[in-house]
Formats: structure tokens, sequence, C-alpha cells
């Protein structure tokens, strides 16, 4: 069986301690396996030490060109990546090219950005301004590069896509990383980190994996470092909290649990290109990687009077996906299995949980026959859509606006369709990633983005002019903020150049006007 | 005996329980009392369903009228309130109109920025972009007000500009405002707020009060709420760490510990305009407020060869303070007590851990007769400076490195005149909110600015030809970033719009190119 290694303080360990084992969640064969590295605190030195200098020396444009050359270098071996993230991840072959080519994208989204942010070793933010009115002496804000280790925390559902978009921003930066991918996935992960150390002319501890259980990897953090973490809430906290954490100040960034919403306008009617859109992104965001997506569709707001439409179609084109269930292996298979067996057991405990504030009117969550699998075998759902009444919809309390289950499940839940319910609703889920609004009443979308933005990462307004152009929600480009307020934890990542905000450290420069120019290649101001 | 009062949920409340003492710290005499205050969740929820439509009804220009309106409202009230911080905070006449005319001056420039800022209810943030090359669908980041509440934890030193500084910022951005002042020194603050509610015009529902303990305040804070505290490292932990701040990904700002560096050029020798002004600078930090402050240096870098001259300038300048310390009533007085006998226990405490480090070269901690009272009353400590060895200077684990002894207390540390020996000491402090750098070396100057800007908020260059214009880098003008990484809490507040992005969500708006137009006043991008 592969042996994967973790690739820390410059060289490639096996780890030690039992091995840890990796399956293919459709067969629950074993793929791979892994051991706990050791060493964690020298690691992050060496990155701190060796990688953050070399990083600094290159300049933006520099390591734009770094990234450049990693993303042609993903991209050279997307066939094989393709194949670990059906075998290892449950994937089907759209699902890897959806995380695989996702992070090329971000990689190369952030070669050409740094490309153009100059040789300063800072980026200047705002203006050149005197420090108050009359006085001679001038502030400018600088963001430069901070001289710790950029520590990704990746979750299970895109090893490719989660790996290289953290680290696209982070080298853009100037800060060395050290990844740690899910255990469960890091088949795909461990691949591309083989290749970037391969091939990929990185600068010496600009790059380390850490494969398995962190460890005590907190425990030597430092003042200058960052944490960007994706996953669960509970882990989340675990971060946020953690002792060495808080004393030395580090950065954390969390991305966390989202119980995204879409909004059918009351405009928005059966045979529009608008209600088509609204039901093909519906169900792409439901059975996309299995509904293990972060951005993933969880709460359905429709107008009552469109109820009985919406549920009568979504039902048909969820019960097509269900009978394509199975084996990504599998040519005919749309929806592959969840990840792992806990996976499974947690969505199930939430299946159960939802079911205390909901009706559950379609899917079958103890089927145990999957496409081109023995029955019983593989960690499958097929996709559930629950319907709550209107009185529910409104109630804070309710399971649907508190609990993500990470599979492909969601909750229909009706509104009187007027912005104030709509908001009501969506704001019970106390922040989240991603909402998307249907509708081409001008009145209805400018009332909803004043009232849905602040309890948002995302507003995606679709309307029927851009209806054809129209990507579906949960897809994250580059150049938008990927973070929510509240339960989604409070963070932002990607965003073009806001994301980077992340790794620099804003620092104002105080003095003569003259002293700044030079020293900055600012105006006089 | 004056009863001071929390305003909460629109009303005057005395609190319960036992009295709260407040004293004058140069005479021990009380002068004031208040009381626990109760009922902290329904404050917060009144603050956020009255307060924050209203203020976010208003719009930017409104609310940099409202702004104007109390810096004007502040200043009229001037002397009452210089009269309170001299009485309940030891401040002399100049540490309480640092204290005051910089709260109104914070309210002044942020009520300017405001009329700026356009009527829309959120500041466009970046371009318009389209989502990936050659599509129709474009993305604009908005930054708009968090709907919540923006509780205010301030710290004893500055009661008025604490207060007023921030509250500047969140009522900017359309947040309502829950003010927390420290308890030992709240007599300015409470007056303050009585002021604002009384003339201020305020809707109703924009500011509160809490006195006194926080109680289960934090148990009440939800997903849109953003807490900025200043203070000590250990209580910046706690509410980081808090269940619910964590629970619902709050968003906290910590301004905390900070072991401020001054790095005198190898170029800058005595005799010269800028040597006289690094000294000046110097005495100035060490002793205004009493060096409670922040911002005040700790930690004086000096060329070895320079020592000399420094040790013995700064010896008779600070003798000098010392004979001049005791009540701020007293017209020659020049620096008051500190504000309470916890803090000069605390103070003590840090002077021996000092010792252990470094040799005490000036001042005597066990004086007990200052000017205007009688021997033994008052929270006095004279100037208090010590001096390290080179060696003992480039350990990080030295105690002045380590421990901020919140007083008139600072270390010379000798250097060898490089940056790298400068840099490695100033990080040694793990993070700071400024440094200053005084040279006309242009070499030195510019390294410095490379090797400094990621351990800082705030670096300050002092050069020969704006000597004469410099002000002492303690004062934190409203157009500088306030915070530092590490040690000094991570946070950022003030830095004119940059300090807005605390109280505002940022949100990626996505749709088509015309919709975003129109919903936005964008381009078409």
């Amino acid at each position: 069986m592969k042996r994967l290694q973790s690739y820390l303080a410059g060289s490639w360990h096996e780890g030690q301690g039992d091995p840890i084992v990796l399956h293919n969640p459709a067969t629950e064969s074993p793929v791979a396996e892994l051991r706990k590295a050791t060493a964690l605190g020298e690691a992050l030195r060496y990155a701190r030490e060796t990688g953050g200098p070399a990083l600094r020396a290159l300049g933006f444009p520099q390591r734009g060109a770094l990234l450049s050359r990693l993303a042609k270098l993903v991209h050279t071996h997307r066939e094989e990546l393709l194949d670990l993230a059906m075998e290892n991840g449950g994937n089907t072959r759209g699902d890897a090219k959806f995380d695989v080519d996702g992070g090329t994208a971000v990689l190369a989204a952030y070669a050409e950005l740094a490309s153009k942010l100059g040789d300063a070793p800072w980026l200047l933010e705002g203006d050149v301004e005197p420090i108050m009115r009359g006085s001679k002496i001038r502030a400018q804000h600088v963001l430069c590069p901070r001289v710790g280790v950029a520590i990704h925390v990746n979750a299970f559902n895109f090893p490719a896509w989660g790996m290289l978009g953290k680290l696209a921003v982070a080298l853009a930066c100037g800060m060395p990383v050290l990844s740690k991918p899910a255990t469960s996935t890091a088949v795909l992960a461990a691949r591309i980190a083989e290749i970037l150390v391969a091939e990929g002319e990185l600068p010496a501890g600009a790059f380390s994996l850490l494969l398995g259980p962190a460890g005590d990897l907190l425990d030597h953090v430092g003042p200058q470092d960052v944490v960007a973490f994706t996953g669960s809430a509970d882990t989340g906290a675990r971060i946020r909290g953690h002792a060495q954490v808080v004393a030395h100040g580090v950065r954390v960034n969390v991305e966390a649990d989202s119980l995204n919403a879409v909004v059918l306008g009351p405009d928005v009617g059966p045979g529009s290109e608008l209600f088509d859109l609204a039901i093909r992104d519906l169900v792409t965001e439901l059975t996309q990687k299995a509904g293990q997506k972060c951005t993933a569709t969880r709460r359905i707001l429709v107008p009552q009077e469109r109820l009985d439409d919406v549920r009568q179609v979504l039902r048909e084109r969820l019960a097509d996906v269900a009978t394509k269930t199975g084996d990504p292996q599998q040519k005919e298979v749309r929806m592959g299995p969840l990840s792992t067996a806990q996976q499974l057991h947690d969505a199930q405990a939430g299946l159960r949980a939802l079911a205390g504030s909901a009706t559950r009117i379609a899917g079958d969550p103890a089927r145990r026959s999957f496409v081109g699998v023995p029955e019983g075998k593989g960690w499958f759902l097929e996709p559930i859509l629950f319907e709550a009444t209107a009185a529910a919809a409104l109630d804070p309390a309710a399971a649907f606006h508190r609990i993500e289950v990470f599979a492909p499940v969601a909750t229909l839940l009706p509104y009187d369709g007027s912005v104030a319910a709509a908001a009501r609703i969506v704001a019970a889920g106390e922040g989240s990633l991603v909402t998307t609004v249907y509708s081409d009443d001008r009145v209805f979308v400018g009332e909803a983005v004043t009232a849905l933005a602040p309890l948002l990462g995302r507003l995606v307004i679709a309307d029927e002019k851009t209806a054809n152009a129209s990507l579906s929600p949960g897809c994250v480009f580059p150049v938008v903020n990927h973070g929510g307020p509240g339960r989604a934890g409070g963070g932002g990542e990607l965003g073009g150049r806001a994301g980077m905000q992340l790794y620099l450290q804003r620092t104002t420069i105080q003095g003569g006007g003259s002293q700044l120019a030079r020293l900055l290649g600012t105006g006089v101001g």
C-alpha cells in the first residue's frame, strides 16, 4: 500500500507510530496509509527562518511568476490528480475537476495579481496624509509580509483547491506555508505536494506538508504566524482558544459551518429562464461533491405560492440523481459517496435532528444499494429534501437554521415573498458564506442587497438577463470573498487583493513628506 | 458622594449591590461611587434592535454630521472635563488635554471622513471585476455596517480618548455602541456619557454606557457584534476565548501590552537637533500620563558609543521631573500619580522583575514623599530608568522584552548600531504598537523600515529636517493605525478608513454588470 509522507524542514518523513489507513469511500478499499509526524516546532522554525527570508527576497512579481509556474505544473499532472480525487475522495470526474482545476485557477489568478503589484517589499494602502491639519509630518499605511509561517489546516472535501487556494495567497504575500490536509482524503494533497517539491523550484522552506494529526503544532506558533483553518466550528473554536495562539496574538482565519440559502423572488415562476436556472443551480448545489461543499445550499426560501411547483420539479430531478448515485468509476454515475464512514454517521444524525423541525419529502436515508457497488458497501447517501412550514421557517431555533448536515441535504422553507421575511429567515442561520437571490424585480433585489449583505460573505444576484451566463453560486472564484460572519467563522479568504490582508501586517509609516516619498515611493502628500 | 449611573436600554440605572468607590489617586480621597449594572442582555438587544436600524438609516454623511456635533459638544464642556481628568485620573492638566482633546480630535476627523463617503448604505472596496476571464458576471466587494452592537471595553488610562475614539469609528460605520469604561477612572467617561445623552441628539439605542464589572455581558453577544478591547493581555485572552464569543464568531479587536521601542541611529550625536528631539521625546514618552500610556517608550536602543551621553542627559532630565512629581493640582507638578493602588503594586512587582535583567540607574521606587501630598499618600512612582548590557539586550528571555511595567519606566539597551541588531532587539518584544527610528542615514532608515515594519502597528521616522515639526511618537492621530501584531494584541484601530473595517462586513456582490451598476452605482466593469 502507498505510504504517504510529510515534508518538513526540507525533507520527507514517514512519521512514526501506528499507520492510519485511507480509503476509497465508494468501495471501502484501503488506498494508502500515513503515520504521525514529529518535530513540528523544528518544522515551523525552518519555514520561518529559511523559507520566509527567501520568499520575501523575491518581491511580488517574482512570487507571481512562481505561482504561474506552479499552476502550469499542476495542470501538467491533471489527469493523474483527477484519478486520485476519484479514488480517495469519492469524486465524480466533474467533482474532481471542480477541485483540481479550481486550485489551478487560484494559482493562476494570484500569479497575475502579484505580477502587477510592483517590486517594493510592501503594498501601499490608501494615500499619504498629514497626521493632522497643517502638519509637515505625513502617514502612509503599508502592508508588509508577516515574518512568520502561514499554517493552513484544510478540510477533507477540497484537498486540491483548499491547499492550492490558500497556498497561492500566502506565497503571493511572501509567507512560507505549512499545509495540513485533512487525513481522510490526503492522497491527492500528498501527490500535489510531491509534485510541487520535486518540480516546483520552490525556495527551501517555502512549503511544508504535514500529514495526519496536528499533534503539538499549535504549541509552537509565534506572534508573526497566521493560521487559516477550514473545517468544523468546533475545531475552529479550539484553534482560536488555544493557549499559545491566544498568548501570542496569532492571527487566525476560520471558515466553518454555513447554512447557505437561496431566495426565490416572488416574481420568478415556472417556465421562465430564471426559474429553470434556479432549479438547475439547486440540483448542482445539493449534489455536487455529494453536497459536501461549504458553499452548498442548505435552505431554499420559496414564496408560499410557488412551493408546489418547486417541490415537484426538485423531487423529480433529485430522484434522477438518486438513480445515478454510486461508484464514480461507473460512467453513468452523477453523484458519489460521502468522504468517510464518520461523515455518513454524522449526516445520519443530522437528518434525525432536521426531522424534528421539518418533514422529509424526498430521498431515503436508509437506502443500502448504489450503482456499481455491492449492497451495503460505500458511504453513500442519496439526495434528501426536507420541507418546513412557514411558521417553522421563521423560528430561529429550528434545526435547519442551526445544523449543517454536510451531505446532499437541504430544506424547503416557504415564505411570504417579502424581503423582510426572507431576511429574517436568512439571518436565523447566524452568518453564512453565500446566499443567492433569483429575481428580476428591481425593488425586491435592491432591498434584498441591503438586508442580506451584512449577514453574508457573498451575495449572488441572478436575473433573467444573465441567466445564460450564470455560474452555480457554490463556485468560489479567486476574485470573490470566501468567508462569512458568525457561524461561518468570521473570516475572509480570496477576494483578490482583499484576501492578501490575512498574510500582511498593516503598519503606518510616519515621517516627513519627502522622507516618505523617498522610502516608500509615495507622492509627497 | 457622586453616584455614577449606567445608561442602558435608553435609561439611567444606579445598579445594585455594594458600592464601588472611585478615588483621587494623588490624595486617595473618594470622589464617586457606582454599582454593578444588570439586565445586560436586554441592553444589548435594545442597542441592536433600536439603535442599529436608526443609525443605518442615516447614511455615512449624516452620521458624520452627528460626530461633528458630538465633537463640538465635548469641546464646549472641555474645562469641566479636564478638571475631572485631573481629579479622578491623576492627570496633569497637560495629560488631561491629551486625553480629552484627543477624543475630540478623533470625533472631528471621522466626522470629516464620513462626510465624504457618499449616501450609499455601504462602501465600495476595490473595483468591479469579471468573476473569471470572459464572463459577463461581475463581482464587487462592499463593506456594509454589521447589524450588531459595538461593545467597547476601554482601559483606565484614557477614559475620554478611549471612549470617544472607538465611538467615533463605530458610529461613523452605523453601529450602535455599548461603552464600558474602566471602573477606576470612570468619572470622566460617565460625565461625557451624560453630556452625549443629554445634548447629543443621538438616536435612541445608539449609545449605551456600562459602568462597573462587565458581569455576564459576553454571554449575550451575537454573530454580528464586535468587541473592541483595550487593556491587559490576560483580559484580552479571556475575551477572545469566551465560549459565546467563540461560538458565534464574534469579531474581536484587542489592543494589549506593548514594549514600544526607540532606536537611536548611529549617526545621531549630542549637539544635533535630532539628538535633542530624541531626548525630549523620550522624556515625554516616559513621563506623560505617568508613563501609563500604551504607546509609551519602554525600550531605548542606543548605539554603544552613545550610551554615556544618553544615560547622562536622561538621568538629568528625569531627575528634574522627579522633583516635580506630585499632586497635579499643584502648579509646578509635571507628573502625577499612577491611577490606582493596584497599578502601583503591579508596577513595583514589574520593577523587581526588570531588576533581574538590568540595572536601575535612575529613580527610587521606594520614595514616599511627593509634591503637595502628605508623606506616604497617593499612588506615586518617580521616573525609573534601567540599563542592560549589550548581551542582555539580545536575549529574548530578558524581562524588559517580556514585561510591560505600566508606569514611568524604561530600559536603556545598548546595541552595535546595525539595523540587524536593532531589528533582533525590537523583535524580541514580540510585536508592538510603535517604534521610532531617529536617524538621518538614508541607508539605515531604509533598511530599518523593511526590517521593523512587520513587527509594528506604526513606525515613526524622525530626521533632522522635520525635527522641528515632529510630534512625540506616543501621540496617536486618527489617521494612523493603532494596534500591533503579537503581544500588542494583533488588532488595528483608527487609521482613517482602514479602521472602519472593524465595524463593517466585507461582502462580495456577484451578478451581471449592468445589474451591479444599478444596485451599487459602480461602473459596468
